[in-house]
């Protein structure tokens, strides 16, 4: 149940994240909820297309694509009838608050991610675990972004990719001792890696 | 026999929307031939992919593949040799008829996606229906704007991915009575949708 | 053994082209590896989703990952020390190399892609060889330009997919009669073409 409510906040958080690109870029309100859906479960199902689950999970069980339109509508409907709140205090606001369930969003995404695999049988494939762990995590946010043609977010800035990297890494390394504990450590520490981040604008070395 | 023409029409219409976009953007002849090739059969590719069809039905049957290179080689050659024409009336009035030709592939395509998915065996599994219906559909001309670093057509403009998804609702709501009838009531649906769309230059609501 | 030194050193020239892009679009140091990865086995990737190989290759043996992490750290921590390199002449000698080892790695990587379908049992798919021969090839050039907002090279400059292309073509052709020597000569066939069409600046027609 714990697991589940996590999981929606992901969702809503992504899906929110995906919804406000597409309003910015004056996309209709169907490339508004494509861009939530999108951004909410693309990341789960490229790492389902690598793992050869087919149909991807997403498809067998829509409730997270039912909560990402949901958001995509609301967030559209909200902005149409107050068009000025785009430039607001208030979405100031929402969007610090919506870094803290993006970031839970990515804790979960990761180890949810890594779990997925690992149950398969991939136990030993370590390179596969973290590759489908980040991707679980980022891969939306790519998708995200090469939609609304932007350069992606988490190749430019912020310490993003690099939080879901290190959380995935420790949900590998303690996942054959117990499978819980690692899962919530792992998130745990994607969570605070890129609370820190945000908030005192970590970046990684780039040349400029 | 029918549905083998309508899909070769489709397949045109698509591929020259692919080679049309690539001509515009100055690609050479082999990139126009690329974008005319994915613009037509990248819908189903993915289609088949999320579906775990492998290899996909395009590369076991690539005459749609043949059509879709002819159709890029001779716009080629007609606008290399006469290059005023990418001005005149004359295309004017090509890309009106390609407009219709284009809605038609698009019904066609979007309940042969989702027949590909029902008869698989996902007959329970509305949402995949729907998502593989409309892909088939639109996943094209999301690859071809990607290539050619546009924002897709379908998430800006005019009532195109919302004509697949009522058709495709129409097709999926229909098939448990009657297969044949429920496609072809589909792709009715959506090429009704999409010509008055693009006659009458409907558009989804947007916030600018 | 002469394979596999042959295959790093496309692996290196790939990885290489990649990070560049991510240096030059000022990419994180995480970003720059990224795309230094997905540009070396990205095309791979998509050749085994396309064939139904789960996971993909690169996940059960990372080397190619491994060396196209260190060619993106090696590159990016010289490049990070001393930043009038990007404008140097040194550069310039180190991008014409790279052109000759990237048609190597062209070369490899298209007949290899051609072999993995053939060994499948493909042997009469003909546009299916074709495809993933050219898609190994060329898929991770393709993946790096669309993340780094920039229309694929491929479509618009000179002789590449072309060479890759011809070489899947005659590798294709003699695979039946000899399957190393057709391995041989379809990627001296790239080499080539490619190292031709870079000397003498060939291009494909174009309209302009």
């Amino acid at each position: 149940m714990l697991v589940f409510i996590i999981e929606i906040i992901g969702t809503v958080a992504f899906a929110s994240s995906g919804a406000m690109v597409g309003i910015r870029k004056k996309m209709d309100v169907l490339g508004v909820i494509v861009m939530a859906v999108m951004t909410a479960v693309g990341g789960g199902i490229i790492r389902d297309l690598v793992l050869g689950i087919h149909p991807p999970n997403t498809f067998k069980n829509p409730i997270y694509v039912e909560y990402s339109v949901l958001t995509a509508v609301i967030l559209f409907v909200v902005f149409y009838i107050k068009k000025q709140m785009l430039d607001s205090k208030a979405l100031f606001y929402y969007e610090k608050i919506m870094i803290l369930l993006d970031a839970i969003g990515l804790g979960a995404f990761t180890v949810i991610g890594v779990e997925t695999a690992y149950e398969i049988g991939y136990v030993h494939h370590r390179f596969l675990l973290l590759f489908v762990g980040v991707i679980t995590g980022v891969g939306g946010g790519m998708i995200r972004d090469m939609m609304a043609q932007q350069i992606p977010f988490i190749l430019v800035k912020q310490i993003y990719a690099c939080a879901s990297l290190a959380g995935a890494g420790v949900c590998i390394w303690l996942m054959p001792y117990h499978k819980s504990a690692s899962m919530i450590l792992g998130a745990v520490v994607v969570v605070i890696i890129r609370i820190l981040a945000a908030t005192y604008r970590w970046d990684l070395p780039k040349i400029e």
